[in-house]
């Protein structure tokens, strides 16, 4: 006996020819990546390419990540034989990517000239900013990390949980800091608003003009009219020699100006003082200036508040760490004291307002919250919008708080949340400050990226000076900084996925069976072929997962089991010796098709043979 | 030589013991059935359940579809030996149900009555009121459907794409109609305000008083003062003795009153009027009315339109047939007389403006579409909302088109679009009109019909007339009348999914599969097993798919190969006979835990024993 059991390694976790059904209708939600005209780019590509050269009069730039998206920002600068990075984000996948944990910028690029890069720049310390570094540093031989103070904490802590990688290099820096990287390049910051402290644009100052990158900012104003700090810094910045600007494009769909932190603290403010029962706030613990607020405020008041989540509890401890909250040591209480105080002294401040599933506010809200049982007395404020994907979730969380009777205050209903980034007219008003020769809108999709060329138009900008980019466009100044121009050339910029431990072991194939096993499951069908006469022993044996529920169809799983010796037998009639990938070929098509008829489903069929 | 290989239908499709991992953080988008605190419920039942006794002077409502969520809407009203059903709706699965096609009420309570209804009438036809009826129909012994002309020609279109069933008793009915609908109820219909012809409410006379079904509604107004014929019918509904209400919840949430149609016809009719090139015009066919609009005023401004997309066409045509349309034999024109006119006078109606895959706007943005290429000269008008969930399709959609250069106007910068559901103030109004006794609000999310009970309340209801309903609870109006009570009993109300050919044949197990595949995929182990020495011949064989690209794993393969070979013949060691469960059990533990060491993922392991 020999069991023909050895397609072995190259079969493995590969798909020779993948069923692509031709779906009837748009009625699925699920898309299988790589369907789309967009997507065959996306590929990661093994840096194979010829990049083009760089002249000694070139500043080169290139987005590795956020300008087909939100998220993932990752840009370099190149000049000569020095590089800076600004930023090394993550993003989250959506549903075109089942069981992938992170999607990080494609860094070939830098991996072929690691020794070139000078330093590496974070803005501030957000995932889509900081979020790569732990699957990215190590592959650019760990170069120097540059950020302030609570940017660089939110960095360590990060990596604290890979404790087999190598130290970080990282160095904190004031916002008046001015970093020589090298022979050519400096780099200086400027302060930003957004909504965590010590958020700041990045300037790359180069032999031709400086380089200015935003970074996530929105303006601090009064019905549109900037506060006095934010004229003092973009004037001053605005007096450089600005060759080209790197900007947020994330809301420069929305007319006018944002609604003002500000604002939001004043209608938190009221709805604390005002509130009956318990108030359970929703939020980002990534917007901890909002989160200070609220605990520096539930102190004025004499209330306390009680921490639910581990990022809220976390992103806290770091800013008292910091001391950029200073807060009484009653005031911040544990979820075991509760009871001695009456419910309207209460604040307690919790994750999971995206209505995640394991987060402090979804638990709470089905009871499953050890100490908090959320009752028809409490109010839920859910401080913060919903990122688009998560609708449904979040209309989950609001059917279960309704459930146990509690009343709910969210953003559509009262202005209890605002973005940290900068609308229209307030985009305008920093083209005008910063006043750059060249222009590149960054973070956001394309669309976005669009809208926010249409605003440099807007400020007399003419077309050739401004470049919509891709994740790895060349763009290069050249002629010391006379034009910029495309390379037809790219950078590597494929999704780069993060699955479990390994980084960039999980490919497209995975990817592509993940999703059609999402839809149709699997059928493996285990035969036992007889190698002198062809004909199978015993009635072949059928495993099928996520297909439909073979318990009630004994009907068509006799049939197929039928089909299967049919085919084996019919094939193998007349061949000596038996081939068996034939003979699997067959099986496969055969059996697909005969499933499909019956059923209009296509699992995938993985046939295995027994030879004896 | 005997195969060990019958474990045969019992373990087909099932698993019994199911990995649930521990997710280390509320990272992952995809989120499991039944892992949520409400889902528990919702698992089809068997109606094994007794239901409670109909006493004679009861009059029973169920919700059996649509009050946990917007979709699948469908309510039964019974009375001694009569049922009247409302509605017979679909609904299209989330992320949840990854390969479903569609959701239908559960209707175990119906099927055991079937001899017992009436009539089943159809307030209008969208998907959400008309989807279930192929699926269920037959179910209920093909029962006769009464509506007015549109919904029923559209009803009859459907059901056309099901020829293996018997016709339908379909009975066209006018709004003036009453049918006597047994020997003590009868049905009376009312003209409402939709965004869809002939859509009308319901009203069902029992000896006890009237319950009123208002289906998706909202108030024809001018700056919230209703229009004269919206008066005369409310005021005509209100002075019936109106027992019951069960009203539209779908967008209770926003204050106010609704953007009116007319004045979204009056901004498309201006921005058809301005537009330079061509104008694309996404939309949803089911959106007839403004369908209509559109091609009548192309026609008057000398234009010509081309429809693109199936149901565009499908529901142009209907319109047509029933002479709602009457437009003059050279205004719609096919795609191929594109070129004969001047851009301008050029105005494209397509489907695909939620930015799914394969209908025409996506085609048309990506250069797909065979006549229509997109160019910079376009402008598309996206007349409709992004529904829940198609987020970042529509981001995608928006994306082609600006890569096209293309400009987009849409409902957030333009008032473009205007839902068919009444808002709060509107909603009050009816209340105030119809002036029930008792109420229960309907199509919606628990959050949604919580608020429309708000409404009630601010009205004047008070709290024990009011039913805040879940999917099969029953709902009886007892003592002829005098009041109202929730069963402890409820009616079977699970999800039966719709998915390839068969209904319900797909269940819990093979959607919990589908997410487990989608997630980490699977691990299929092929061993053979001398049953006299317990050894294993040869090295185990391994299929796998969508868990790791194993390509590259090679050294990772070798390990579990050892593992298996060691973990078999350990267990089988001291084993006589060999427990082949037993075995394999162990080898599912074993692997299992090994691969998620190495690799923080749990594929479903399948192990397949061949005893020699």
């Amino acid at each position: 006996m020999n069991a023909q059991l050895k397609p072995a390694a190259p079969s493995l976790g590969t798909v020779k020819k993948v069923w692509r059904r031709p779906k009837p209708s748009s009625a699925r939600q699920t898309r299988p990546m790589n369907d789309r005209g967009t997507l065959k780019s996306h590929i990661a590509t093994e840096g194979a390419t010829v990049m083009p050269p760089l002249s000694l009069d070139t500043i080169r730039i290139i987005p590795l990540g956020g300008v087909e998206e939100v998220g993932k920002n990752m840009t370099i600068v190149e000049y000569q034989d020095e590089i800076i990075v600004i930023d090394m984000g993550f993003q989250f996948p959506g549903e075109e990517a089942p069981g992938i944990d992170y999607i990080i910028p494609d860094t070939t690029y830098l991996q072929n000239k690691k020794k070139n890069i000078k330093g590496v720049f974070i803005t501030h310390g957000h995932l889509d900013h900081i979020g790569g570094i732990p699957y990215i540093i190590d592959k650019l031989g760990n170069p120097p990390i540059y950020t302030r103070l609570l940017s660089s904490v939110m960095i360590k802590k990060r990596q604290d949980e890979f404790p087999h990688l190598p130290p970080l290099q990282l160095h904190v820096i004031e916002k008046d800091s001015r970093l020589r990287a090298g022979k050519h390049l400096s780099v200086r910051f400027f302060n930003v608003t957004h909504t965590i402290p010590d958020a700041m644009g990045v300037i790359v100052e180069t032999p031709y003009g400086n380089i200015v990158f935003t970074g996530d900012l929105k303006i601090d104003h009064d019905n549109g009219v900037p506060m006095e700090h934010e004229v003092k810094t973009f004037e001053e910045v605005g007096r450089g020699n600005n060759l080209f600007m790197a900007g947020d494009s994330t809301n420069v769909e929305r007319a006018g100006w944002s609604f003002s932190e500000r604002a939001v603290h004043e209608n938190l403010k009221k709805i604390m003082a005002e509130t009956k029962g318990r108030l359970i706030m929703g939020t980002f613990a990534s917007l901890l200036e909002r989160v200070i607020f609220v605990i520096k405020t539930a102190e004025e008041m004499g209330k306390k508040v009680v921490l639910r989540g581990r990022s809220m509890k976390n992103n806290v401890e770091i800013a008292k760490e910091l001391q950029i909250l200073k807060v009484n040591a009653g005031t911040i209480i544990t979820p075991e004291e509760l009871d001695s105080y009456p419910p309207e002294k209460i604040i307690i401040l919790a994750t999971g307002a995206q209505g995640e599933e394991l987060a402090a506010l979804m638990r709470i809200s089905t009871k499953k919250d050890k100490y908090i049982k959320m009752t028809k007395a409490d109010t839920v404020l859910l401080s913060s919008s919903v990122i688009p994907g998560n609708e449904r979730a979040v209309q989950e969380l609001k059917d279960n708080i309704s459930r146990q009777g509690a009343s709910i205050i969210h953003y559509r209903i009262a202005d209890v949340h605002s973005s940290g980034h900068a609308n229209h007219d307030e985009t305008l008003w920093i083209h005008k400050m910063i006043r750059p020769k060249f222009f590149m809108p960054l973070h956001g999709y394309h669309y976005m990226l669009r809208l926010h060329a249409n605003i440099a138009k807007e400020n007399g900008m003419s077309d050739e000076n401004i470049v919509i980019p891709d994740n790895g466009m060349i763009i290069d100044i050249v002629e010391k900084g006379k034009k910029i121009v495309v390379r037809k050339e790219t950078a590597p910029a494929g999704i780069v996925m993060v699955d479990g431990l390994g980084t960039g072991d999980v490919n497209d194939v995975v990817i592509r069976d993940r999703q059609l096993l999402a839809q149709d499951g699997m059928f493996v069908i285990i035969a036992i072929i007889d190698i002198k006469t062809g004909k199978t022993r015993q009635s072949p044996d059928i495993i099928s997962r996520g297909f439909i529920y073979l318990k009630e169809s004994q009907d068509l799983l006799r049939q197929t089991r039928f089909l299967i010796r049919k085919t084996i037998e019919d094939t193998t009639a007349e061949m000596h010796p038996v081939n068996f990938d034939y003979v699997k070929n067959n099986l496969r098509e055969k059996v697909g098709k005969f499933l499909f008829q019956k059923t209009k489903k296509r699992p995938i069929v993985l046939p295995v043979l027994i030879e004896v």
